[in-house]
């Protein structure tokens, strides 16, 4: 079994070629081998990293654990995972002899299952996670595992979509995209080093920082921006004249507030689970807009030129460094 | 000269078509005919109008007008515009055998270019706008239109992008697009009818509202999404470590962004031309953006979920209506 085999190191292709062959490649010459995988919420992630892995032929059974029957049954018919259970289910069963466990479930599960997952997996079992905050995982995690936390790789795949389930689940979903590993000191290397190559399998770039230094890069980069768009949409959507505002909603309007129809509730437990550092990045963010406001208040047209410029400079950048990543902007 | 012929009605087509079908049918039945078009400004709202209007055989000669010779070059290489002035150049002595003179400058160019244009228009010239902003523009246009304020119909596309200039024109760009015409009480029917006409023929949806109401619904689905873009990059780009918070920016960042690459000459002029209705714009968002701080700072899990779920809502709401018409989101 090959989680507990020596790490094989990646075999880059020499430089030279394009970074979406060189992904191939890189992908192709991983040779990840996961017996049993159990896949813990068969959404969009979970779905997604079960297509992936399937079609790199990196795992012979997956096992699919999650809340709902209709949506395990559609896991099932689009041949996501060859076996369902819902949570009621004896599925810890299935833990100790699973290669990997995959918790791709929203994070105010995260207690009830990782209490669950703990005590039943295998003295190799490695288990993993896609939750978009990291150090209250963690924290879970080290209450529940004890010992166990070792086998423990804490991770977060920087993908997404505003659509959920295993309906929207897609081998594709990781091709490019960045996968973070948040290892702690207790972390078996080994773990780590199975959990980078799965997810190099899905085609992703994996790389690691710190728990703390994930949650304020993802709440500068995602939780804040999401907190941005729902805020906007429920405030228009509170007025009289919301329909007809929304009717000369134009591109721009579109592309700012898609976020805004992502799950409710996933992004409830977002902004919790990662409190202390969206407050920071709020807190920040309404002072700039503060100085902005400042700025129109004194009709100060080189203050926002300026401060527009700065964004604009910014934000073309980026788009020419995704393109040259091969990011899907 | 169809400019001061009688009004010709849109036939619409049996409604139970699809609604592309419906615009189609709407802009061929239209048979605009414009002799000489001019285009001051010859970006990407103006030359999208004249590839539109050139592609429906509307027009059969287009001048063009603009600061640069670099971009009125590529306008006239891409077959946009016929014969190209810039702004130091004679162009005034077009305006007089002109049928419509489209004006789709940046907003701070209409005092002096508006100044040039009323003072050389023939008898029957009409003179339209593709600007952000009505209010002021109606304010410029009383100014120095005077008595000839009648041949003024103040108008805006709600169509756009991030890029611009000549290169980025194209003729489907206003295709289900909404164009907000806001006439004042001097303005002659037979220069609303013509102008309503020309955007129906670029395939556009044609709306009438009042100049304050107009700055209104754009300020709020306009012209805040961009001030709240513009800040989150700024703020972001000011970092020490921004390249690094850039480079683990998922899509949902890329789309609540985009806008911030948009140009910061213009977006200073429009937030300036707008300024009361976007200072009441912001102040509402500031004042929403506080309640949803608060929910966190209290650990309000069905305060945020609610908050959420109302926004989510709206967005989904907004996909499914937009589909339906046509619109491109």
């Amino acid at each position: 079994m090959s989680a507990a085999g020596p790490p094989q190191g990646a075999n880059y292709a020499p430089s030279g070629g394009s970074a979406a062959a060189e992904l191939a490649n890189e992908a192709a010459s991983v040779g990840v081998n996961i017996g049993t995988l159990v896949v813990v919420g068969v959404g969009l992630i979970g779905g997604s990293c079960a297509l992936a892995l399937r079609a790199a032929g990196a795992t012979s059974r997956i096992v699919g654990v999650g809340r709902g029957r209709h949506n395990l049954d559609d896991a099932l018919r689009r041949g996501i995972i060859d076996v369902a259970y819902t949570l009621d289910e004896d599925w810890a069963s299935e833990l100790a002899m699973a290669d990997v466990v995959m918790v791709a479930a929203p994070l105010s599960q995260y207690p009830a299952l990782l209490s669950m997952i703990a005590p039943a997996i295998g003295s190799q079992t490695i288990v993993t996670d896609a939750g978009s905050t990291k150090q209250d995982v963690i924290a879970t995690a080290r209450t529940t595992f004890r010992d166990a936390i070792s086998r423990f790789v804490p991770g977060h795949p920087i993908a997404g979509s505003e659509r959920s389930g295993a309906l929207a689940a897609d081998g594709t979903l990781f091709a490019g995209r960045n996968v973070i590993l948040t290892p702690v000191s207790e972390t078996a290397p080994d773990a780590s080093t199975l959990v980078t190559e799965l997810w190099q399998t899905c085609g992703a770039r994996v790389t690691t920082m710190s728990p703390a230094a994930h949650d304020r890069v993802l709440a500068a980069v995602s939780h804040l921006p999401h907190m941005l768009a729902f805020a906007l949409v429920a405030e228009l959507s509170s007025r009289q004249d919301s329909a007809d505002l929304f009717s000369y909603a134009g591109s721009g309007f579109r592309d700012v507030t898609r976020i805004a129809a992502s799950s409710p509730s996933m992004w409830r437990d977002v902004a919790l689970a990662n409190r202390a550092a969206l407050q920071d990045e709020l807190a920040r963010y309404r002072a700039a807009l503060d100085a902005a406001a400042r700025m129109l208040a004194e009709s100060d047209g080189a203050g926002l030129a300026a401060l527009f410029e700065r964004a604009a400079i910014a934000r073309r950048g980026l788009d020419s460094s995704g393109q040259a990543s091969g990011d899907v902007t």
